[in-house]
């Protein structure tokens, strides 16, 4: 189930991209579980990774791959995480790229990868290489809508997100696409995007760009509260729009920001709506903070306790539970009675306790809708946060216990 | 479900002690739903209580009257935490003591108020008062088994624990009763717990004889990461057994607190055991830490991770979710290269990586009964810590999105 997901977006073409996949049975038959994504020469990236110390092979040989050189192509395989492979898993990663720069005629420290999945287990590597060559055969511009589809692991719905935008009066493109579903909590937990776009820009500003959108999108998102071992977010520009090279300051790289920042709040958003089981997309604004950092860190405390998200899947306006959440986040201090919720338009709680206008009835009907907005005042400052989530549901708990089976 | 739990065993009289249960209609009609322990005068008494900063009026409440006076008895309901009810919500909390005062010739001050259930909500106070002769009327030496029942939530089976000690020649009966079952966290999550001794005791040993204790036991278990508004852990000393008032050091300290530690441990597990949809009852042990805080940190993320407790509902060896739990834990400094993880006696995890003799056939035996233990050792240091948790499955979905309803 989805929460206001109508399916993929038209994707526009990005000039100097290509992609395309394929079905390498790595999992389950006859699934497209690769995909390529080839840029042409002269291609700049920027990417960030997951912080989960643990991470995944794949994401130790893409960091090192970019810092060597500008991107000629991207792999990625669904079903194997190539985490906590050891060696062997480092050597696998390798040999998928050196395959695949043999066959686009690049070198292999040309060829980023990219892999989801299970943890643990080695990629059956035969039957990855096996599928390259008709993942190549597959490579077009407008192959997006494949991409996203071949990225899928407990996704329903591919997830994917287009933006133009004028630089320099030159029209641009950004579209990106994405995976979720699970252990998605903020700073890249198990997800992966792949946005491009012909804008000209130097590698500095792309980094920034990147950066700057990432956190303010996938980074505040949270499904369970668990973070991955191999996510990865990809930002390549291919300079094809002609545009003059946007530089760091001024009106352009804001209009890019923006526009990649778009992509990249939509994809995240996706993400959550078609979060493990989720029947409620839940907006949670937190306002009048001492400091962003306790905005978000109560955000997340109430976006990541079962008991407020179990209540969530009930439509029971069970306030206590988020005032307890509220209650136990990690912020040095909090004046309690100070503190207001409101639950749609619905004002819960004032000066930390139950509103003298709160009614039962207006609580549950504010509970009702498929996307709720909690919004918590802690009236100490005039820093605010907002994180995205969604409910917990029985589903949650049976896609998780199944996973591997 | 609970794991490994068959009833409530013997509970001893603790003489200076009686309590009494009776049903006042709270919530569920039938039910009994209060309780009162009655202790004689000079009975000395040492509580923790919640850390969370939305904490109820009756911990206000109890917290103030412990500090004015020795206790003559404690009234604790359920169906209704009296948190987030404001200065109305005080005012029921002492308009409890005071009747209860009123029926034993006491001061209002001398009784201690408890509440358990839904937070934000006012007491029914009227049935509440209505029910408390005859709760009075029920007071008894061998009430513990009566109370322990009284103090039930979404409990499914009352919890005690009893042990004998000797002390300076003379025998002294720890007896003890708790309720969970969800909300539990380590400081005082959702969980009552009322400890009592006729061992002579000074109040400062006391108070760091329950510190010790709720520290090794009641601190050291998790459900769901929650934690609560209202929970507290009081220890009641009578001084009838008649032994030589036990001071801060020497051998009937240490005597008497491993007889209270071993009655909140027993105690503390029957929660976890008890918890919410359980199937399983895991111990997680983190040893080579670089601190015992380090080792606490890794071992409440593994404890509390959805994905990790899904994998353990459906007897997964999806040992890359610890891995990831591990990963995402946030202490200063980790070297994934040299943690080691076990399932009970199964070395899953060499080094950071898969154990070259483990097989997914030894794993999935490891996780199949009702008990497990998972072992993970940082190579960092000399210093561990356990923790004690259950399992996610979907009756903790079910209980928790209907708890109101």
């Amino acid at each position: 189930m989805t929460v206001g997901l109508t399916g993929l977006p038209p994707l526009l073409v990005v000039p100097g991209i290509r992609s395309g996949a394929a079905a390498a049975g790595l999992r389950k038959p006859g699934r497209r579980d690769v995909v390529v994504i080839e840029c042409v020469p002269g291609t700049e990236a920027a990417a960030v990774f997951t912080r989960n110390r643990f991470c995944a092979a794949p994401v130790v040989v893409a960091r090192a791959h970019l810092e060597r050189a500008m991107p000629r192509a991207l792999v990625i395989n669904t079903g194997y995480a190539n985490a906590g492979t050891g060696l062997p898993g480092m050597h696998d990663a390798e040999a998928c790229c050196s395959a695949l720069a043999k066959q686009l005629g690049c070198e292999a420290h040309e060829v980023l990868p990219f892999s989801t999945g299970v943890i643990g287990e080695r990629i059956p590597l035969d039957r990855l290489l096996a599928a390259l060559p008709a993942t190549v055969r597959e490579l077009r511009e407008d192959g997006w809508s494949d991409a996203a589809q071949g990225i899928m692991t407990t996704d329903t719905v591919p997830k994917g997100a287009s933006r133009r935008v004028s630089l320099g009066g030159r029209e641009v493109t950004v579209t990106g696409i994405a995976k979720g579903a699970g252990m998605i909590q903020p700073n890249m937990a198990t997800m992966l995007a792949f946005i491009a776009t012909d804008a000209a820009v130097t590698r500095e500003t792309l980094r920034a760009c990147i950066g700057t959108a990432a956190d303010a999108s996938f980074n505040r998102i949270t499904v369970d509260g668990d973070t991955s071992t191999n996510d990865a977010c990809v930002l390549l520009a291919t300079g094809r729009a002609g545009n003059p090279r946007v530089d760091h300051a001024g009106p352009s790289y804001d209009a890019l920001r923006a526009a990649v920042t778009e992509v990249c709040m939509e994809l995240a958003q996706a993400i959550v709506r078609d979060g493990e089981g989720a029947t409620k997309f839940i907006t949670i604004e937190v306002t009048e903070g001492e400091s962003e950092t306790d905005c978000l860190e109560v955000a997340n405390t109430i976006a990541n306790s079962p008991l407020v998200k179990t209540a969530f899947f009930a439509s029971d306006p069970n306030w206590g539970r988020i005032l307890a959440a509220i209650g136990r986040a990690r912020v040095s201090r909090l004046d309690v009675h100070r503190v207001c919720l409101w639950i749609n338009d619905v004002r819960v709680v004032r000066d930390g306790s139950l509103a003298p206008d709160y009614t039962e009835a207006a609580g549950r009907a504010a509970m009702r809708p498929a996307e709720i907005r909690v919004r918590v005042s802690l009236g100490a400052g005039r820093y605010s946060a907002r994180v995205w989530t969604c409910d917990f549901s029985h589903d949650y708990v049976s896609i998780n216990a199944d996973y591997r089976s």
